[in-house]
């Protein structure tokens, strides 16, 4: 803590000199709002209390109406023994710093303090998004407005709505009513709704770019229109998951001008620059089983499906340019043939990136940072638009690299889960794509990660607070140790990764299925695997004598050792816990494996022969189970080959 | 689990049969959302579900307009194989019916059921109220609205809403507008607002009763209007806690006639027969000092102030039966002058109320329930408004006790923390005036309170969610070890009781003191503590040879024996948990006197005389500090009794 740090009292207030608009008063009180709710402080000015100004934040002019890419962005932010300045040339710049300044708060020895400061930041990349599927599973706005409070927090300034899918058609459409009225189960936003919300994302300094996925992933748009589509109806929402075979007819007339229409409509609805056409794994069954698009591909000379897509994209790319936007599709919408105006959002890699902007086209990066396939945020931090593949581009062909976006895919969350889908690994990739490439420290970045988590909590993110009453209703009418043991193994648990959920399923899920088992419950991300699979490292770094680090690994490893026990008396009362058995008996035996390993490390003796074959009840413990990861595993399996290997941990 | 358990699914679905309206049919929705969130099981009845009722609602005709006091609320519920029944003679009955069916719905090995059931349910009082103090801290609606939820749930049906105090006035008035614009600090309900929020309470059966409190806790009222009062002016929101001197003048013609005025604009905003008046602690400093009162007290024979309110209140009683209301104030408004029209809320004592009852008067129960007092649920559980005092009742006498109210003074609570400070014991004393006099047993009620919390946290409540979020703000920057540090504490421990939070202040606190210590963050009544006291019971019980009890004991006291080291690391880094520093210092202390005591129980030897000593540990750690308790120490002394008598822990 510098000498300089400010205290933190009723009496904090704020001034404001140069440009000021509504919108910066309403980010001066929100401000305020979540000052105090971080600190439990009530920032009231009241005659009564003499207040002092304490923070002053001048803005040089506004910015654009409509927030633009690449707007300035930077601020300054200076806390001395005077007081708090914040500067910044637009509002955008001075929201920004108040959120820095909202996380630089804590809590010291005298109290809740503003500790000494001198900023100058400025952002790497002008596109900082987050994609959010509204489609598979509906999400209620108010839950996006706090997705978007996050956002705001950790600097992102695209909101990407996935606004539909083969599961619903989310958005009200005046001119074609039955897209939400057959599309959507009555599971829709209203245009008034898009409305407020995109002023909301504009309140935070966000833009909002709305994507309507076609030709594929387009089945609930032929519910209400069966024509648009390149086979025959009639046609249902789709309730299940994956690639499936409806796509938009791209060789009827009919398909454009409906386009056309509802593109027009939803351009002037969504006043961004830019607007997402989808454009993503499209099958082609339906095209290829349609005689009459054969026979247009083959008196077109087009030769397969990829350039049939690309004869669509050329024709979508006048239609959006002529309502004024500028077109943005995933990885396949990239075909040379189109105008360089087209903007390319990459899931497949950041070579195709590379390869984008080497044919003159802008793109951003999503590959590495799906949110919904469960990675580390470490893994995700390590991602970089700028990957080995674009060391090869001149400076003007990486400009061309605008930033990327974290995607939140929605097959397996809904509004009581999504929240913890997102955070806070999110802020991870927010960071990557704010912050200098050279800030890179997975250690330091954790210790950030936790702090904002916690300030995320306070603007209202469920993340952390989804988790007990998910437990409780696993655990019923079960005892408080029952409870306990189903906590410390759902602590140390995590789902499958990537795409081994639809691997490891015994019945196909669909919309109704609920999401309430284990692994919809359990974190994306285990702090508890995690630290313990870093203390075990740090024992087995340092010298196997550090008695403290082996007390803390005992105690771990004792409670999971004896946690089977009470578990296996919960799991036949609820088919939720049932599912989570296996692992249970998996924690409990490579608890007592952990625990024996680290007897002959103490004691600095080799480990027996046999001891070696403990090797495999770790090995089967790393097996998933009910589409679980156990992830202390592979940290109890270092034990063990340590012990094994001579009790010669500093050797590892 | 009977054979006749429903399994729950996406077809369960929903018939009405008998009188049905809108009121109703929202109801209903609202049970299919609430089971929804329970279970996780989407309820959603879609053509392609083939749906077959589960269950079938009959009500027989409406309630009244108005809820009226006494109304028909009574079920009966049925659950077989071939479904669940629900009948009520009215829409109050079949909204408790469907709450009573949610609590039902349990995990089971199949999944989810309906258990077999054949419920026929009514309740005991007529008057089954929470009243809540919005002066004092101002609470937002929707924290009103999920607190009323709760209510619904727990079948409370009147909503007792304190809206002036001297800390603010919280309705608006169109008559006298200043109340709100100089009493309220702009935080206050509109008139609008306050309709909606007496049709969510209607639409969830419960009366909204307002209360504008005179002739004292007035201050707010006077800022905006001076002249009411007995004092000179000027006036200023008060922002301390207490009985303060403003009161209204009970001498001038014009306080009954601004009364009059703002009494008829209530009366009309609120639709419920009662209108609460206060009446409670007027210290009466005001009158004294008045000559022009002192002079009016001694022309009109009035001999004291408790004369000189009961003048007041029987000049205010027809000014509010002439609005067509009923007057009910607190215990000092009762006097025998008054018509027996009048209803007594005691807070005095059930011998108030019993006094009442004899003197013609209907009455409430509110002392004993005093939710802000931090006493356990078996304590409010076992207070009866038909206490012994009422055994000398007559029948006719017993039936004017309607019942009773918690309440919920808000000098230190906040909207964080107040779901908190109300839930879930507020549960037991809506089991109390709901169910038969016979139903006592404690442990049965804590095991139906630990659901009825899970289910409450269902509905939105806070009272469990708002616990990790302000231990993380105490704790700042922590490492996870001093957080497990922190947490493992709070958890045994919880504020001092009654009001000896005010004796133990070190400064005084007011309406802008955080209320983020540590006594304003651990729950009223601490589980862990509660526990391990019946463990502790348990084991001294039956037989010191119970090795699983006494292992319990063991790795629970070596838990607090162990936690002191931490906690010490953490508490210099931050204000808010320095101050639980001695008690942390208690905590470890009392570990690890447990540990010696149950060494020597185990053994079955008596401890060396010189053991008794820790007896004084073990005291000084009773004493509260920071106004704190720490729970578990008296039975760790019982352990300590017991190994110092020789062991023998059967004969305590």
């Amino acid at each position: 803590m510098g000498a300089a740090a400010i205290p933190l009292g009723v009496g904090f207030s704020i001034a404001q000199t140069g440009h000021t608009e509504p919108r910066l008063d309403r980010a001066i009180q929100r401000f305020q709002a979540q000052l105090s709710r971080k600190t439990g402080v009530p920032l009231v000015p009241l005659p009564e209390n003499p207040t002092r100004v304490r923070l002053t934040i001048h803005t040089d002019h506004a910015s654009e109406p409509v927030q633009r890419l690449g707007e300035d962005e930077s601020y300054t932010l200076q806390v001395t023994d005077a007081g708090v300045t914040l500067s910044a040339p637009t509002p955008l710049g001075a929201m920004h710093g108040l959120q820095t300044l909202l996380q630089l708060v804590t809590i010291s020895a005298p109290g809740f303090v503003v500790p000494e400061a001198n900023i100058q930041d400025s952002p790497r990349f002008p596109w900082r998004g987050l994609m959010i599927d509204s489609s598979r599973h509906f999400i209620p706005l108010k839950v996006i407005e706090r997705n978007l409070d996050g956002m705001e927090h950790v600097k992102l300034n695209v909101f990407h709505w996935h606004l539909s899918d083969n599961q619903g058609f989310r958005a009200e459409s005046k001119r074609f009513p039955q897209l939400q009225e057959h599309g959507s189960d009555g599971l829709f936003y209203t245009q008034d709704e898009i409305r407020a919300l995109i002023a909301y994302a504009r309140d935070r300094g966000i833009r909002v770019v709305p994507e309507f996925d076609v030709p594929g992933h387009s089945t609930a748009w032929f519910v209400g229109y069966p024509e648009l589509a390149s086979g025959p109806g009639p046609y249902q929402i789709e309730r299940r998951w994956g690639i499936f075979d409806p796509a938009v007819d791209p060789t009827s007339e009919n398909s454009y001008r409906f386009l056309d229409v509802l593109f027009g409509e939803m351009a002037k609805l969504f006043p961004d620059q830019f607007f997402h056409v989808g454009g993503d794994e499209v099958n082609g069954k339906q095209w290829d089983a349609n005689p009459k698009i054969q026979q247009y591909m083959r008196e077109h000379g087009i030769k397969d499906n990829a350039a049939l897509q690309a004869y669509f994209n050329k024709r979508l790319q006048p239609i959006v340019a002529k309502h004024g936007k500028t077109m943005i599709g995933w990885d396949e919408v990239l075909d040379p043939s189109l105008p360089k105006d087209i903007t390319i959002q990459s899931w497949r890699g950041a070579e195709s990136l590379a390869e984008a902007a080497k044919g003159g086209y802008r793109g951003l990066l999503s590959s590495g940072w799906y949110l919904d396939l469960g990675w580390s945020a470490a893994r995700h931090y390590a991602v970089d638009p700028m990957g080995e593949s674009s060391t090869s581009l001149t400076g003007e062909e990486q400009r061309r690299i605008l930033g990327g976006e974290a995607c939140m895919w929605m097959e397996y969350a809904d509004d009581e889960t999504v929240d913890s889908r997102i955070w806070p690994r999110n802020a991870a990739i927010a960071e990557r794509l704010w912050s200098p490439r050279e800030v890179r420290d997975t250690a330091s970045m954790y210790r950030r990660l936790g702090l904002v988590s916690h300030d995320l909590e306070f603007l209202g993110l469920t993340h952390n607070s989804y988790y007990e009453p998910m437990l409780q209703r696993i655990a019923g009418p079960a005892t408080p140790e029952q409870l306990t043991a189903l906590r410390t193994l759902a602590d140390v648990v995590e789902p499958v990764k990537n795409y081994d959920r639809e691997k490891a399923r015994t019945a196909e899920p669909t919309r109704f299925t609920p999401l309430t088992r284990i692994v919809d419950t359990v974190h994306l991300e285990s702090d508890a695997g995690r630290l313990f699979s870093d203390a075990v490292d740090a024992y087995l770094g340092s010298s196997c004598r550090d008695a403290n680090l082996a007390a803390r690994l005992r105690t771990q490893l004792s409670a999971w050792s004896a946690n089977d026990a009470t578990f296996q008396t919960l799991a036949p009362q609820s088919s939720l816990a049932q599912e989570a058995a296996a692992t249970s008996k998996d924690l409990s035996a490579i608890g007592q494996v952990g625990l024996e390993a680290l007897s002959y490390l103490e004691k600095g003796q080799a480990a027996p022969p046999e001891f070696k074959q403990q090797t495999e009840v770790v090995q089967r413990a790393t097996e998933p189970k009910g589409q679980l990861l156990l992830v202390p595993a592979p940290a109890v399996s270092r034990l063990v080959d340590a012990a094994a290997s001579g009790g010669n941990c500093t050797a590892k």
